[in-house]
């Protein structure tokens, strides 16, 4: 039902709180985008953040003044179109919301940064399984020693996410993520979660444990939830986010996201 | 004599200041910077401005703290190793200096931008000939009608370098100077000054006026002026830059900027 319709349809439910819940599988073709939202002082370090590590930070969207959205989802406000936000205090998680419209400042800035969620519809049109998408779970992720450059306030680990792909079609994963460098790229890790750090590949930090089966291999990519987790450690006053898997459906296309770096 | 020199040892005379001309031809094969350095509170918009317009405004290195280089002219300070600096307070020039150590806040952020003698010595080693160099003149540059993309306070137009390309040697230069996007990239403009705004070719605004023959074309790119320019209508209560056509030679071979964006 969401495959026939437009990202601005769906956001308009999503506007009227009609939609409540995970995005993922809507709108296959559009990339939908993460969500961070910190007071202009901490801006400039986020954004040197952001570009100094653009593989776990991609970004789509920067909007410096004001509420309204033009690249992602054009004269829409970011404080309504998301299905889900949370708020964070003093790096701590304050509360969820579906609309923000009530807790927005003057001195906001707005970071739209790519997702995943891109580059799996590629994955899944050249019939490589997503298992997570089988069994309607999230993605597993976890935090690595691989270190983010850091930038001003800003420095942490990369957040990886974990997808089993069968050893005969690693390469090809490979291949195809590599083409969107501008929604994470090429893994950073293929096989061995000791070297980057996982010491219990049943325990991801976030989202859900995922089965990796007999004859597949575990392929890392850098992951989204980076930057947040790196803003987290710094406990700004406020920051907000998406809520995991509640993300914006934008009007760009996933084929305008191709092109080498 | 400068040839067969590394950036490093060139700088070191720029520091001792036995150096404080022009910078054009020395080190061929390393990459030269142009500078703009100004208080943290304009820094936010000054990286968006410099993403959101990446042909005239290159990125090569951000300093968020402290003086110290560590991409360019690793380990080296910012405030000795361009050969002339100019001081702008209020938008207007009040001083150039060959060492800005006295002079630096705090609160500075530096930003090291591409320049387009990365690309020049491509030219040159194609056999494409650069008149203002054979002629030992600094290139022509115009305030043209091309907007930039705004961010925050920036806002205004590109503004450009011009060298006069025989015809049939245009599309060579097209393709050459393409592969560097990391240093302005490819033209922006071919042929026809008054579509872009340029209303007396003979007049530039800045930089010396150059000769175009009999069958040669205008060829335009983004200028690394530009950033400068627009910044200085913004007049921040200070903004330090290099003085024109003296750069600071970087440590980063011109062939690590080439690659399709």
């Amino acid at each position: 039902m969401f495959n026939e319709r437009l990202p601005k349809e769906i956001r308009e439910e999503i506007q009227n709180q009609d939609i409540i819940g995970q995005t993922s599988g809507m709108c296959p073709g559009y990339a939908q985008g993460n969500l961070v939202i910190l007071p202009k002082a901490y801006a400039f370090d986020f954004l040197l953040f952001s570009m100094r590590n653009p593989k776990p930070c991609p970004i789509l969207e920067v909007v410096e003044s004001g509420k309204i959205l033009s690249l992602t989802a054009p004269g829409e406000p970011v404080t309504k179109v998301f299905p889900k936000y949370r708020v964070y205090e003093d790096g701590k998680l304050s509360g969820e919301y579906t609309d923000i419209e009530h807790l927005w400042q003057e001195d906001f800035v707005t970071f739209i940064l790519g997702c995943s969620f891109t580059f799996e519809s590629a994955l899944l049109e050249a019939e490589i399984a997503m298992r997570h998408i089988e069994q309607n779970k999230n993605v597993a992720m976890y935090q690595t020693s691989i270190p983010c450059k850091e930038a001003g306030f800003f420095k942490g680990n990369v957040v990886v996410s974990m997808r089993p792909i069968k050893s005969e079609e690693v390469m090809t994963a490979v291949e195809i993520t590599s083409k969107y460098p501008k929604v994470h790229g090429a893994p950073i890790h293929i096989g061995n979660p000791l070297a980057i750090g996982i010491h219990d590949i049943e325990k991801p930090d976030f989202g859900d444990p995922i089965e990796i089966k007999e004859g597949e291999i575990p392929v890392f990519w850098a992951c989204g939830v980076t930057p947040q987790s790196v803003a987290m450690t710094v406990k700004p006053p406020v920051m907000i986010t998406h809520a995991p898997g509640h993300m914006l459906i934008t009007d760009i296309k996933n084929s305008s996201l191709e092109g080498v770096k």
